[in-house]
């Protein structure tokens, strides 16, 4: 079972600040937890219902379940994990960089492109969503256990490493089909409303846009899951 | 302002069966409401905060405000429009049909796909979640004003409309990079855990599939609308 300062404090991992002090954070489901365990994410505790063992988890009733669970259908199995120590930066061919993400279902989405195209590192602006929101690791499916959210300051990120950078705008951009982005360059993609920030904005080397089509109406943008699963996918096709 | 009886009969609009009975549906956001009033969806009321008044709306405060909106943090604008009646399929190029998406910030991401590729009508298998759902309309950004959504049995609509039908698959598909899909063909996408329903998958012409990058690992699918934008960029890019 489970008492009842434990409930409270494992109910207080929604919010970032106590993530942080207990450094600890919440997935749900027998994916997300079994994907976390093969990638060596250290179990703090797993919940489950009778019927559902996993990794000596801990059997509780369905009414505590409901209580314990971030989701509107709680799920059958509720894991808490410690969240590991800030990992380095894997240096690949392409490095993704999210300036100021601010949505935890496209956060998580976006973990999954880099997942699915074998990108181990994102780098994320001290203003994204943390990724171990549990909206972030729900949307990510599994992926949050293979790639490494880094949180850093994007601007000195492109001065240290020299990199060629790459940002995805809506206007004034060379379109993705014709632009060649280097291997060891870094792509960035920016906020939901306000785009790349104006800063990082003018030190940009190069910039692209996915054509639009409906040019004639049609919405101003694309989501930026869908922005970033268009580029990735044409970049990496070659 | 707004009596105890009208705020409890658009508050119930959250759920698909009273937006049937009334015909109505609720739009949230200036942007959201500018685009449903430009392209001549009908407004049965619209509430604004001071200072934001649109269309003849009805000042309200932030407390009405708060009790109205679907949303954790409320825009200063609620709409409520009439569900239109059932479009005809607009004959194009190439028909995108859902079969049973779920989740309502896929279908809304799916719409706004679809209409900034220029696709104009969307076919939705009958258990595909509801594109009035107040979570599909705000995610769709406004692009619901130029999508329609047409519900209907995808196995009958295949049979009625002899296309010539291509459905994505994780294994044993084609690679979307070497398929040609025809003009007049139907694209399906299934349900985030599913798949294509086996019905329909045994209908399908061809079976086409996203070529996954991080072939030693990474996450088993991407996410329906990634999946979506993968490939219809491709298409389109033709």
């Amino acid at each position: 079972m489970i008492t009842k300062s434990e409930l409270k404090k494992i109910k207080s991992l929604k919010i970032k600040k106590n993530r942080q002090l207990y450094s600890l954070f919440v997935a749900e489901g027998k994916k997300n937890i079994q994907e976390l365990v093969n990638n060596n994410f250290k179990i703090y505790k797993i919940f489950s219902l009778a019927g559902y063992k996993m990794f000596d988890s801990i059997l509780i009733n369905q009414n505590l379940m409901n209580q314990l669970s971030f989701l509107k259908n709680p799920s059958d199995v509720f894991g808490v994990f410690y969240i590991p120590k800030r990992a380095n930066i894997i240096n690949e061919n392409l490095t993704i960089a999210l300036d100021n993400v601010s949505d935890p279902g496209n956060l998580g989405n976006i973990i999954r492109i880099c997942d699915w195209f074998g990108i181990k590192s994102l780098i994320c602006s001290i203003n994204t969503v943390d990724c171990y929101n549990p909206k972030v690791i729900q949307s990510s499916m599994g992926s949050i256990s293979r790639v490494n959210c880094i949180y850093c300051d994007i601007n000195d990120f492109l001065i240290n490493s020299k990199k060629i950078s790459y940002g995805t705008v809506l206007d004034g951009g060379s379109s993705i089909y014709s632009s060649s982005i280097r291997k060891d360059g870094i792509l960035i993609f920016g906020n939901e409303s306000n785009g790349i920030s104006k800063k990082i904005l003018n030190k940009l080397d190069f910039k692209i846009t996915i054509p639009k089509y409906n040019i004639n109406n049609g919405p101003d943008s694309l989501n930026i899951s869908s922005a970033a699963s268009i580029v990735l996918a044409n970049y990496f096709k070659k």
